[in-house]
């Protein structure tokens, strides 16, 4: 059993169940290691994949028997109902069949935001969504393989944004060549979320790539986030095409030592909330200052104002601190492991402007 | 009130229900042409929104503030509950206090397969999943506009796939250039569900694309389904890289005259099963011979063995034989638009080898 099986069992005995439920994606990954597709919406062939897991053996994956091949690599058990058929489609029903064999009358401990209401009906259920994702916030060692094996896709993209970014190129096709980029070097498809903006977007923190075509002198922010084996990376940095213009640098050097201030405070023991107040000092930016990422893009420690979360080693941070003014941002994100003397920086690419 | 809402509440009405509550997300675009964003899991932030229908004004969307431009330019009105916050993250308890409201103590017809168990309690529900489905089968005017541009971006992504298949480009690198090529021609980001498989691939139905390096003489199996305004286009070509073998131009014409029964048999009145045996005829792939689509990418009518629904003028189908054996398959598809005469094709790439 993994620390964080581990865990999600304890979260569990506090409840008085007799296991563990897992039915928001992220949290299916966490406790199995099977990656969920998240590309392409629902699938008229089956639900999203659940995972149940009991002191007694390794974790019960309920899933369409598509999944079956997934689910053995991982090193699971399967409970299967009919995947892709050119019969009659009943997954709803057919999984809540499967659920309630494999669940056997035990109590357990669940995420009622994400579990289908038609699955619930009949078994014994304790809500623990809220303790289940600060479950997840410590990471074990292969998740930190993992992790640093999506960061290396960030650093890829990155590297190619700068690469390529030039006067009269538009954002929606300097996006194509770097998302072409990370999936080369993923080897396959990858999903990516990300900010690409440029000019007088990076005023408004960003957002997708659009039409706007990039000009000499202005600056590209750029935030990538893959998921590469069902873990994301997350990074970001904001260049000058050409010479930046002197606010530019202004900024680009308070948003850097914001975050330099961040790296430089953070140990076990701090809170979130100082964290957050630490790095925004001076600034005004109007998103968090950072928070952790695994399986989820955005998860604890959120580094909020007022945030109450310990930090702890293991927990892996992401800090982007940024200062958007007068139609032009800064912002600048590294991911960093928090360890017992301090931290470990794990991204690797270029923040200059 | 749109044809397709009419439907919904007629489906509401002969359950005993006094509205609808989409909780799926293609029946909430359906019912409201709200989009929702589907390439990167669940948000932290918010759930998926949901639409409620009544016959008493336009759909309520119960969806965080974040969506509050999208939902008024749906022309929907909105109950929201907080979004993205720098503040304690509780969107299942708020999205459920906002539901219960909207609410008001109807009886509602919904998808039980899709609805949050946190969401349902309390409410007074009936499940109405598969007759909604089968609603959403025929499609109102608005519908067939977007679908018809969503198919043409399938038109644009096969043509570059074409243009750029060559000896010693690797699947992956073919993708990249064929999904920049969407994504420019939507001018934004676009979910894209593909197989993209070359050489002896091709014989195993398909695939997404991978590293093989594409060698000449190969065929290149290419299926795009791309998502632009919540609908989903579909395609599919094989051809070759190169000259083609003379079994690959056997399988190719075989695969080309069995779609081109499908066509000149489609009209109303004709059960899919009875089109899929006429398709299907001599041949004998794995796979579904075709199926709606719209705003989820394999809907009714499903063209199947056996399907039992019968096909109506402003149904669209997608139809997709193909010859696969000795590790060389051909697919061909095409999208129609049923009419009361026959069929109008939608599709616009090309299908020779």
């Amino acid at each position: 059993m993994t620390p964080r099986q581990e865990r999600a069992l304890a979260v569990a005995r506090g409840l008085g169940a007799d296991g563990v439920l897992a039915a928001d994606p992220p949290t299916v990954t966490w406790l199995t290691g099977l990656v969920v597709d998240v590309e392409s919406g629902p699938s008229p062939f089956a639900l999203a994949p659940l995972a149940l897991l009991t002191p007694e053996g390794p974790p019960v994956v309920v899933a369409s028997e598509d999944e079956a091949d997934a689910v053995a690599a991982a090193g699971c058990e399967l409970v299967a109902y009919p995947g892709y058929t050119t019969g009659s489609l009943d997954p709803v029903g057919s999984a809540a069949r499967s659920l309630a064999a494999a669940a056997g009358g035990r109590t357990l401990a669940t995420e009622l935001g994400a579990l289908p209401a038609a699955l619930a009906t009949g078994l014994s259920l304790v809500e623990a969504g809220a303790r289940i994702a600060r479950a997840r916030a410590v990471k074990d060692a292969d998740e930190l393989e993992l992790l640093r094996g999506a960061l290396r896709l960030c650093d890829v993209g990155q590297r190619e944004a700068r690469a390529r970014a030039a006067p009269g190129i538009a954002e929606i096709e300097l996006w194509g060549l770097v998302r072409a980029a990370v999936e080369r070097a993923a080897g396959g498809r990858t999903p990516l979320l990300a900010d690409l903006a440029s000019g007088e977007r990076t005023g408004g923190t960003g957002g997708p790539p659009g039409e706007r075509v990039v000009a000499e002198g202005d600056l590209v922010l750029c935030d990538l986030v893959p998921r590469r084996g069902g873990y994301w990376g997350d990074s970001c940095a904001t260049f000058a095409v050409g010479a930046p213009a002197a606010t530019a640098r202004e900024k680009h050097r308070r948003a850097s030592d914001a975050l330099a201030r961040g790296l430089e405070a953070i140990r076990p023991g701090l809170l979130a909330g100082e964290l957050d107040e630490l790095v925004r000092a001076g600034l005004d930016y109007p998103h968090h200052t950072g928070h952790g990422l695994g399986t989820s893009w955005h998860e604890e420690p959120r580094i909020v104002p007022g945030g109450d979360t310990v930090l702890e080693a293991g927990m892996v941070v992401a800090l982007e601190p940024a200062v958007y003014a007068d139609d032009e941002g800064v912002r600048v994100e590294q991911v960093v492991l928090v360890r017992e003397d301090g931290c470990e920086l794990l991204s690797g690419h270029a923040l200059d402007l």
